[in-house]
């Protein structure tokens, strides 16, 4: 049952790579939540193979098919199922997985989890081609996030050791991240940008891949929401974060830096702010004390690793003799996946807060009524 | 219903630290396995306050009493309640927190969550205290887990800047768990460690505190266990070590640096090791692909912040007059907790890991029988 | 969350009745097992509407069509998607269902559940359509379960106040049961068959419905299976049975009877049975003590209400104006709903004991290996 | 993890009979919400035993112990622990338990469950004395719910075959559940009520038992709550109610009756009421219509079985020899529990309703608020 995920709002993907299509049920939306699928579209569309130089000549539109939960452009209430056809599958490219596994992939766990049967083409449920339903699911809940006045966006933080500049929290408007947003390649700094892309250029060029930080905030998310312990805004987000496949860390507010400073450091002051509100001076914290929300901008970093499948030679065993062998992957893949994970990221981070936020308000509450 | 984790086994923590007492319902566990309590005592012991001049001066021996679920020393089956009783609570410590919140603490953000109705004594259940059920529930695990020859240990990785040594996770065994495990400070240096307690009684001098890194291994997970997507090691271990009070970041094997590799550094090859099993020459993954166990060590690192209790004063807000004013706190605390968190992320993880193998062999099967 | 049900199988269901399509996701079930989906099909095509002068003329045949899920026939482990697309959708049949609710339907909660928003043609997702996708998640379950020779099947008990013959459930075979469930109309006794049939036709002239009981019986469940309390086998079946629309009651053994009974007359003696298992000389337990399964085999009683939905006209009110008025349905209905829900059910209690079945032996163990 | 129930509330129950408590935890209580413990003591005094001719003799006040979650008298929000001691516990009267299985009993179903290992003292975790802290639970959300005008009670409907009157659930009052609540014997009739005991006590005396019906109705519940399918008010009350021991049956409204009904006959007409609501002329839909609360009383009907433990000899078998065998229970045992069952039907619905509310209204919304 691990591709269920959440408590009011549950989602539940499905899918593989090479089968018929992959989708989403969405089940616990509020209802009379406007849903624009143009929107959700061009959200997907961040996500989607084929766009750039840096990824997967796969071709796909990922069009999304409606096939319930909505009506008369709002949400019924009900299951909220989408569709999402796989046009260009070419199951040939992935033949031999079963005998010799690639590193770093799931072509052995997978084997050994399902006993072989599971469905091994570009492998299959474990495909990062899931994600495309979690970024429908995330299209919703950013929409209805939005209409609260609550805002997610997340740009790349770093590729390989490239670092994008570093931003203040407390300042970033929702402004901002509409802007990163909205460009091609998501960074504050293009000049940055520029160099990452270079970078992502030259390992592609070696047949090689590379990894990445994702820095997604959350702007508007009400003090108070969230629990102690195992229902927090951490153990909430970090539990759907750690579900996207490439993912090796999750941190919130200054993270692992703040294990190197000292408590007078790192400890955010309370202040009341120019329009009369508890805020706090600076936001290492990430917005969250005690798994709650403090009223402060969300802040989570996601470091992504580098892009398992290579063009180069690698060394594996073959399972069925146990001699070493070299396996080499001629299918379709990014040099780097943190540019077409930034959307996924973003759509994981919203589904997560508007699920704490259905935790406290309810699903039928005032919160969710214009 | 933040204060419960987990699928098939659940555990449900309560307590407030200035209540009668904390304590935890384990409900799920495999009928008949063997429970020490005089080892779980000892386990617990590593995490209880006022050993050494670096923990709190709360003198709390931390006794479990069973209530059910245990009899003729081994587990029932059913619901297995333990209780820690509060013997050492001096609610006088803690006035003032409602009006004027601590930076970094959970006395706002609970007043936000509990509309003012919470148990402001000593955090309430915010409390590190809350840990000491948790622990007595990994106690339980790890005792499962060992006779499956499932080992669970962490040690210190770094206080502040100070970095224990680097330990290659392919070639650690249970003999270096235990051996570390049995240390009064766990490190694998002890050169490194003492230089650590050097830090951590600088701070406390200084009214400071500091945070650090904590690093556990798992040896013996059968491959194959785990959940593609959400129902992942990954996104389990981060959803239960995620609701530990002051943790920041969570990341596996190579974690966040391995998105600074390429991918022909960051793979682990495939192999079969000297006893003819498949293996990983390295392992960047932490034991880990595409969510499910591939039978290496598993490898999570833990960040951990400064403790916000500080003996300084600290920039604050009246939230009656909303007037700014500084805070002090005259409570006990530790200037550093990465040392009693040790255990308490040995039992997150091995509860964990014990959900998981629940998951996949049932309550039932015939795995847990001897 | 009110579509998704159970713990270590989730099935989601979604759709509406005039919506694109119904379907259902099953998420947990255990890797390498055979499904034959013509099996299936003629499973659905039990429950689809059109077969028969006592069931709504909507024309449908109910075929599912595999997303994701299945590979060479088998379940890969990974959600299982099928879509069932609704062909003969005609909304025009139900309009002012908003401003007049009809008596005893969903039209007046659904609008205050949802406030408004929901689909209203045909019931939406209150349409005992949706229970298409439950029967095709109950068809996998019970060709899974049927491997381990365990066979669930159910009869119509009764239509109105006309009884099917009383049969003693510890003499029932799987070749009963099969014999049963390949009959048009599900009874034991044919004779009894007849006069409920004449019953459903007599009432249907009238412009009125019927209500009935259904009985569902399943062999060769492992002795020891569920939990004490809420995990138990009633309370398992029950919260899924209760979630099949018109469902009145649900009983166990001999249910409600029972309650008349003495002690002495109620219990079922222990007994050594011919091949030296052990069983009970009576089974008013219906196969459960203590909420877990002893070997024998499991009865439930189910009872429907008749149809909601009739010709004649019926007192409401305009919710508008809030003036008395009468409702007149004019769409198309089953006078009598319960020989189409005898599938249902026995897709219910399949989907139910799979659920048990992996709680107790987990998704990976030797109980699902040939 | 059969031992905890619930969605936005949780009940975790614990304890053995003869072990030293039972209790509970309930996690995701509304904040700042009275709780009179002296009012909760007298709920659980109408399910202790040893009060009356037709209870068992053991003496237990079943005090609850607060261990967390209260503070002033008001919810903190965070888990509330109750624990009641097991003082008259007599583990002697309880030996050969694990050969010779007592008929209807789940002493078989104990042992292949948990393999041998469960407490078999008393039933262990069997015990219908862990409804005590289901009790205490119920104590506290019938309180809650009274403070938003909802009223829960229940009555004996029947004892064996004699009858309480009939109500008109659409004429029910707060005044006349409360009434009846504070009877000695709670029933309308007081006349019915004295035939009901004295069968008790004629059964008792020919060392048998006898069940009986409960009826509980739920006044006050806001229309619109509750989910179709598996998240309905059916699903979820007969889910927890199906956890009490000894429950066969579980109906809402006309229950299995409705079964033998018309369409025009059973179905509830709307209108509006004299204080302008919607509301029904009957009420056989016990409140729900698909799921969902329609705003009329909600009705449940709940079959008790009678108690499996007779004073008479009963055949078995020894599991040890496979040799048919007598066994007589010497322990202490009601003849009928349905008396003592009336406050745990209450509790079960209370906390059922209580969750539904927070499905709906979430943890935090106004709805909680004074």
């Amino acid at each position: 049952m691990g591709s269920i995920w959440g408590k009011q709002l549950k989602i539940s993907l499905f899918g593989e790579s090479h089968g018929p299509a992959v989708g989403v049920v969405l089940d616990g939306l509020p209802p009379g939540q406007k849903v624009d699928l143009e929107e959700a579209a061009s959200f997907l569309a961040r996500r989607a193979p084929g766009r750039s130089s840096w990824s997967t000549a796969r071709k796909e539109t990922d069009e999304p098919h409606i096939l319930s939960g909505l009506y008369r452009g709002r949400t019924c209430g009900t299951p909220l199922c989408a569709v999402i056809e796989n046009k260009d599958a070419r199951p040939e490219d992935y033949r031999d997985r079963e005998r010799i596994p690639r590193p770093s992939h799931a072509d052995y766990t997978g084997k050994m989890r399902y006993h072989g049967f599971n469905d091994p083409r570009g492998g299959g449920h474990f495909s990062g081609r899931l994600t495309a339903g979690l970024c429908f699911a995330g299209a919703v809940a950013k929409q209805i996030l939005s209409e609260r006045n609550i805002f997610v966006g997340a740009r790349i933080a770093a590729i390989g050791e490239i670092l994008d500049q570093v931003l203040d929290s407390t300042q970033i408007t929702g402004a901002d991240l509409a802007a990163v947003a909205a460009k091609r390649f998501p960074v504050f700094s293009d000049e940055q940008g520029r160099k990452m892309v270079e970078l992502i250029e030259l390992v592609r060029e070696e047949g090689d891949s590379v990894g990445g930080i994702i820095e997604c905030i959350a702007l508007g998310m009400p003090a108070g929401v969230g629990d102690p312990l195992f229902g927090g805004v951490k153990a909430t987000l970090s539990s759907i974060l750690h579900g996207i496949p490439a993912v090796m860390g999750v941190s919130f507010g200054a993270g692992f830096a703040s294990s190197k400073l000292r408590g007078s450091e790192n400890n955010d002051s309370f202040l009341i702010d120019a329009v009369g509100r508890v805020g706090t001076a600076t936001n290492r914290a990430g917005g969250i004390n005690g798994g709650i929300t403090n009223g402060m901008p969300i802040v989570v970093n996601v470091g992504i690793k580098p892009t398992a499948t290579l063009s180069q030679p690698q060394a594996s065993v073959d399972l069925r003799t146990g001699e070493p062998t070299t396996v080499v992957d001629t299918g379709r893949h990014d040099p780097c996946i943190v540019p077409r994970a930034v959307p996924v990221v973003e759509a994981a981070v919203a589904i997560g807060l508007l699920d704490l936020l259905l935790v406290a308000f309810g699903v039928q509450g005032p919160f969710w009524l214009d």
